[in-house]
């Protein structure tokens, strides 16, 4: 669709992998991948409401020359947080770029990649949609993390490809000086607790042991070296896990 | 392959999600997707016959400035007809543009890309392959819906990644006035009854009911709301399935 | 990261499919694709040592103007002796082309993706980094297939997505006049054995047959014809298989 309507137009594709319906894994790759990738128009869509009156986003953000369009369910907000916010926004919903008919279920094919490709061709964001209030723009919900003196309760956002496990945990949200390298550690998930080093990458322990570290978007993640975390731990985005120091 | 033959052309990778040796869903996909796609060579292997006496074809239809490349075996068909027939086909099997030596199991490769590639930059079909009857090309082999007064016996053509499964019914299928929004129906699938409601996108009913819509591509469909109705129901490909309505 | 470094660069994804932590099918796949790819900078990540202290490559090969770029422990290998071996080798660990910070884990986007795109803009391989001996570069280990009179003891090479299991055989290897069209053999994998028939394709035989054959890359395989070789024997990369004639 986007070749057709913007020829030889650069199209990335960074990921068909986010598991279905998890917003909030799609939410959290888009955000830590935009950072690296060249400014442009930015089209993301899981949406499990298509259909239904969830209305149907392109954001300019207010750093750097991005456009972000996709469902307004909280995919998108990550992302333009990370920008510095709403500079501009508008509801695409019943944009004259739509193809028509315009199918209920398919938004991606019929809104989301027509308006992309007309902003990327220049289009103004009111000639797209409707002006909406930036702060009408729906914000993702999610569980924030409770950091205690000697635990932190956080909470799984996404699962990558390998079993990797990605918590709402960041070395500013722990008290004091935060962890050393080779701290012993306790992570309790699914009911169960489990012996743990805080490390720096798979490697740094045996094969199959576990592994605290901070990933390549500096959130901590649980990985089992030469294994899968996800898997040992039957953990899922949303789940609940506790760190803390081992003695 | 097709980027050392014809450098700087656009590829489009439309999917590399087809099941295995699955005939029936590459051609429903691609014939679905094809008309949202800029006109240009549609190269489609989907080829449990490699390597038997199978042809190879080139197909240039009768609409549209589109050349069809793939194997003989109805996977192109669909798209043949949703572009006006055949106006011209070739059997490319000993095409002189093939790789050479050519492998008796990845014609991918060695004939479909290179040939699509020379095909792309401008090659006539009579110099890719010998011509044949249009009449010749192989039909997709496929069971016809039965509509009654009171039920639909139908069939399944595809399952998406969502679970959702296509049938080969349509609304002009349908006798009377077909069907309303809200109404309820029964969908029997594997020996099982299961109520289900006809309605326009997922959101229309709760978590993991049953909906019967009018898909993207103005198929039937079935889908569970946040779940999978293909394992739910135990559905895949070429199953018979019987849409009635509840009392 | 490419993209943003090298605007316009064409980029070709050749897969994202090699399985976890599997050198040796990720060094098979590369070594047969590259052939049939244009010339250029080839970039490969199958690193589960990321973040130890093992060096990151970038080689230029001796035959052909490709420079191949990922981590040193043999995933290169194969594709370096298939262009005749190293005429430049440097380790890029510490790059003045990384990204800064550099992630203990996602090596892939900080190392190897901004070295790959400066090269491919024209960086001298000596401006990457430091120049390393032509024969520390890492060799992948591979146990060696034995060919007696009687039977070839191999070993899986890697498995494809259709359950096709290749092997570390070649018909140079066999002895005396090799195989003939439609022989009967004997397949022993897991402890069972297995009947098979040497052909040219899946449909030499019967749906679910075993079949032995010379794959597109010249070596010999296993299918079963519409079916998956490697889950009906229990095969994994680098499990022993020993082929033999049936009488």
């Amino acid at each position: 669709v986007i070749e057709r309507i913007a020829p030889g137009s650069t199209v990335i594709d960074l990921t068909h992998g986010i598991a279905r319906h998890q917003i909030n894994q799609g939410a959290a790759v888009l955000a830590n991948a935009l950072p690296f990738a060249p400014p442009g128009v930015h089209l993301a869509v899981v949406d499990p409401g298509v259909g239904s009156p969830r209305r149907a986003l392109a954001v300019r953000v207010a750093e750097d020359d991005r456009v972000l369009v996709g469902p307004d369910n909280g995919l998108l907000w990550p992302s333009i947080e990370r920008f510095g916010g709403v500079a501009e926004a508008v509801d695409v919903s019943q944009s004259p770029f739509r193809l028509e008919p315009t199918s209920a279920t398919f938004h991606g094919r019929d809104v989301f990649a027509p308006d992309a490709a007309r902003i990327a061709l220049g289009a103004a964001l009111g000639e797209a949609g409707e002006p909406i209030d930036a702060d009408s723009v729906v914000r993702l919900a999610s569980p924030a993390p409770a950091i205690e003196s000697e635990r932190a309760i956080c909470h799984v956002v996404s699962v990558d490809g390998y079993g990797n496990v990605v918590l709402d945990l960041t070395a500013g949200l722990l008290p004091g000086r935060g962890l050393r390298l080779g701290s012993p550690l306790i992570v309790e998930a699914s009911g169960a607790s489990r012996d743990a080093v805080f490390g720096r990458a798979f490697a740094d322990v045996p094969a199959g042991e576990l592994l605290v570290y901070e990933d390549s978007n500096r959130s901590f993640a649980l990985a089992l070296n030469r294994g899968s975390a996800a898997g040992a731990l039957g953990l899922a985005p949303g789940d609940e896990v506790i760190v803390r120091p081992r003695e």
